[in-house]
């Protein structure tokens, strides 16, 4: 019974940093947008902080599993924890890198005035998708898991309408700030893909399905 | 005396897919210098493979954690390898993602003649960092460390001098050809740090270090 409590215990570790890693990417959303370097230095300094979580989460896993044999059931969950919260650390990284390209540019707006818009709905479905995401993670509720995937396709189609946009002969901001789109636009799809990934994870814990032929939606 | 076997195919298993990567990225290199739309089509069909031995490799630690109560040392050797299957099939993606920039532009080369020389170079360290990475992995001899971390240092260095490059007035290559360069140049980074992250984990493993602290270079 005291084991199912620390099985707990690494849930709620794993929901803390979840949570974490989403006010992360809100805010560097926000200081992109409005060029606030200090939440951008806030965020930065915040990644540490989940690293470090990130960090005592794998180190109470590897005890759980080391200090008594564990059921394959259990085994699954603390293995799948694993590797959730690297995702999740990745989550962060991704976070940071956004406020990076905020406080490189400051006082500058990185963004152009007409890309605010999609850029602001990459920011609202790296939110969305990181709630449910945490809240599958909190419940082990998989009925999210197709809003999840959903968030992603539409986190994909934003990705590729920045690359048409700084692509078009209309584009009239220069290189760098192409440069600058296409590896902020990078950043939310590779954050919303972990996303994706810590579903998939907690889908093999739930039902024993291998990863690789793990799918959000059928 | 069997699960000391059970290791070593774990540790056969690795290196096997190290030297896949490895050679995945030489191709991948190799099809984006030379326009070779085959080889890239080879390195993005042999990724499905990369992907299957992982799982393998995975399933094989779960089975083997699950299986006997390992000594911590056998855990951490077991968790350990989890990590770096997850770091080398993250590198059999990033070798793909050079080889799918080689064959969207195909037949046009995707680098600009005065750039060749320098993706030359990203391949050769990609090479020589992976061949040492697997060799650590193989042999566990951590000697290798600082050259791994030196190599990852110039990567880094050609990553920021294509930066300049591109974003130089002297530039004549257009928007599109910036973001191939950008986009190409961050996939050999990631590569590298990737290799890295397994440098890092096979001295968890040798020394029992946390994770977080341990630097390729003391």
């Amino acid at each position: 019974m005291a084991y199912e409590e620390d099985l707990k215990a690494v849930n709620a570790g794993l929901v803390e940093v979840a949570d974490l890693v989403g006010s992360a990417m809100f805010d560097a959303t926000h200081s992109l947008l409005n060029a606030d370097n200090d939440l951008a230095q806030g965020v930065i300094a915040q990644d540490e902080r989940i690293d470090i979580l990130t960090a005592e989460i794998e180190e109470r896993c590897f005890d759980l599993i080391s200090a008594q044999q564990p059921t394959d059931r259990d085994l699954r969950i603390l293995i799948g924890s694993l590797r959730i919260a690297a995702s999740l650390e990745r989550m962060g990284d991704l976070a940071a890198h956004v406020a990076k390209q905020a406080r490189m540019r400051f006082p500058n707006p990185v963004v152009p005035l007409e890309l605010q818009e999609t850029f602001e709905e990459m920011g609202a479905l790296a939110q969305a998708i990181v709630l449910k995401t945490a809240q599958v993670v909190a419940t082990k509720d998989l009925a999210l898991a197709a809003d999840i995937a959903a968030h992603d396709e539409d986190v994909d189609r934003l990705h590729r309408e920045l690359f048409r946009v700084v692509l078009s002969p209309t584009w009239t901001h220069g290189v760098e700030t192409a440069i600058d789109i296409t590896l902020l636009s990078r950043y939310y799809e590779r954050y919303a893909d972990h996303a994706v990934s810590v579903t998939r994870r907690l889908i093999t814990i739930v039902t024993g399905e291998p990863y690789v032929g793990v799918s959000l939606t059928k």
